[in-house]
């Protein structure tokens, strides 16, 4: 039984009590949402690992993309990436390899990885096209559903599918047309092949053995945004928004058949669109977790979106997103590196926190609370202790000192807290 | 005349209209506004510069702090991150320096910059008192005014003054308690300096001079928050909303008398306090242009501060304020150095357009549209002149090169947008 059927039959998991206890909440809060589709536990049931809660009443969680690409096929380099990703607080990585042997890098991913793990099975089928002498636009619907069922087997605890690319949806997106087009890697394969074979995308017309793969392995659906806006001018568009009709019934489909579902958001989006987008996805897809990528509040800002991804996230998870895809400092200008990976985490944790402190999640109140007592004791050792990155906040503190123990170099003596307290001369 | 003075008679200075066609407004819409207190254009009468508008209407505008401390007295530093700043795209720089001689520091900042110069001129007050062998206690009224005074003459485009702090105020913040006490240094000397004297404020009670002051030079005032919250605990609290009152008054007498004034804002503030903090000192302060530093949405972010003062300054820039001032990654940590000040500036810049974009500024759009056509033309010389830093991009993308020229090392030949024009196989 998936982590679903059974909290609709009314049990409650050892899962469900492990996130309930994790979050603060009841088992019995974390099972109605499972039960209504609100929260997902993703764990696939052949992996070993913590199974992890996603959803409506709990922390906001955050997922790191990895992978080769065909430029860097450089495969311990993403196996650092996974590990910098997870020690920087992760709660989720994605393998989106797509060069070199992509099925080893994603065992090697799934071995020695203690997080879920998603991936996006198109990947695979384009990856191994070429070995049976042939484009991808000749794989075959079975060919499609064969790597999916494979990747289930072999423990991938999530999986990006872009069923919600229909002929509907993609006659919408071009009725309207587009500043930037389809920006989705997923999402341009599955049209391509649509196009090239006059055919409907295989993951709408056969949804159904998707969900019995997906049900066997309790395998998280998280159905993708292939039309999600790649800029500006394009965000909330007739595209997208079709798109996120047919996922909304593909929601209902799936959680009907006893398969956990994430619904895919954007993507660019302007400051004053990002709650409207966050609203209307939970409408239509009828409370399932949210899964954002960013969202960038603007397009300009190439070497720093992780800074306007951890803007929008901020403000999509405050209004009700629940996961949070991380953008490094590289998009839009290369692959990136262990550092980028680290800081993309770091800023999306961010987010995160600043949402779940406003909206007040158990513990986050507290936790910057001991920072501000460890600020007016001048506890340096406290304050790193509680930073969201211990390692750099310690490294620049040190790279600076201050003649003056207790306070830090930017002020120095006329530190305003150690003024306030009266054993400061001014 | 001041610019106020100006307004309020009905002329349109050559100041204004250099705001208005700056701005994309009308020169009348700069003059109602002056006259009215809800913009103002900040330059000393006896500076050579362009003029700068703040407030209402306008784009919204960031401030980067520079200065010495007395850990860090190298003063060449100094005038390196002013140049950095401004070169990042600054709209106005802060002298703060508290260390080293800092008459001659300021002198060199006026000097070499081309943008408005701020200072806080308690700082010098408390840095000439040891050449008259004396305490900061033991400072007169007069010698605080003198200082002003001096600082007025030299060129000073605006300066902080903690006039809130009063007898009134800090009885208001000691009766609730704090988490964290004051953080503003003004705000500490202050208060000290009251406590030590038995006296009201002199900034507050002798604020009729400090007025004359202003308007001989058309200084403006940048009302300071000497009480604002330095942890999320202490966000939004009596203290805090007890100064902003008093501020509104002061904002009210010296727009009476025709000078500029704009009010300073916190601080530390969770994101669900920073729309009700934008709101209050608007209605509190007439309209009055409101120049908040960060908000920082959480206390636990050493390292990233530049980070959590983006989200918090989108979101209070999207809710109405005016002018940002920036958080590099080294606040609570060390003084900053030169990268910080340019990360800060960017930081800053990217919350500011957000705000811009979001609220459909003059030309906002039309340059992410620009971006976007760069993007699906990949035309990479293009999308790097576009960027906030063409700099950074351009060294990013060049240290991963794609095997393919189009594209870039992310995606290389499966780039979505390649893949959406056909031209590519997959």
């Amino acid at each position: 039984m998936t982590q679903l059927e059974s909290a609709k039959s009314g049990n409650i998991t050892p899962e469900m009590k492990f996130v309930a206890e994790r979050e603060s909440l009841s088992p019995e809060y974390v099972r109605d949402g499972v039960a209504r589709g609100t929260i997902v536990i993703t764990r696939n049931v052949n992996r070993d690992i913590d199974p992890l809660g996603i959803g409506e009443g709990l922390s906001v969680k955050v997922n790191a993309n990895i992978g080769t690409s065909r430029d860097h096929k450089d495969f311990s380099e993403e196996l650092e990436k996974l590990h910098a990703a997870e020690d920087a607080g992760a709660h989720t990585v994605m393998d989106l390899s797509t060069g070199g042997d992509i099925s080893e890098v994603r065992r090697s991913v799934l071995e020695q990885s203690s997080v879920p793990i998603g991936t996006v099975p198109l990947y695979q089928i384009a990856a191994d096209a070429p070995k049976k002498a042939k484009s991808f636009l000749d794989t075959t619907p079975d060919e499609w559903l064969e790597a999916i069922e494979a990747q289930g087997k072999e423990g991938v605890d999530f999986i990006t599918v872009h069923c919600g690319i229909t002929r509907e949806s993609v006659k919408k997106y071009r009725s309207e047309g587009r500043a930037l087009d389809v920006v989705s890697r997923g999402g341009s394969f599955s049209i391509h092949w649509m196009d090239e074979n006059d055919a409907e995308n295989p993951l709408y017309e056969y949804f159904d053995r998707l969900i019995e793969i997906a049900r066997e392995y309790d395998m998280t659906f998280s159905l993708g945004d292939g039309l999600r806006p790649g800029c500006i001018a394009d965000a909330t568009d007739r595209g997208q928004i079709s798109e996120l009709i047919i996922l909304g019934e593909l929601q209902s489909r799936a959680t009907k058949a006893g398969v956990q579902v994430m619904i895919e958001g954007p993507g660019h989006v302007p400051m004053d669109q990002v709650r409207a987008n966050i609203q209307i996805q939970k409408r239509l897809c009828h409370g399932a977790p949210f899964y954002v990528l960013g969202p960038l509040v603007m397009d300009i800002a190439p070497g720093y979106d992780e800074i306007t991804g951890a803007i929008g996230g901020a403000i999509a998870a405050y209004a009700g997103a629940d996961f949070l895809c991380y953008v490094t400092p590289s998009e839009h200008l290369r692959l990136p590196d262990v550092e980028d990976v680290r800081r993309g985490v770091i800023a999306s944790l961010i987010a995160a926190h600043a949402a779940d402190l406003a909206r007040r999640r158990p513990g986050t109140f507290e936790r910057n609370l001991e920072m501000a007592r460890a600020r007016a004791n001048m506890d340096w050792d406290e304050q790193i202790r509680l930073s969201i990155d211990p390692g750099r906040a310690k490294k620049m503190r040190e790279s600076r000192p201050s003649h003056d123990e207790d306070a830090c170099s930017m002020c120095g003596e006329l530190c305003a807290i150690k003024v306030s307290k009266k054993k400061a001369k001014v």
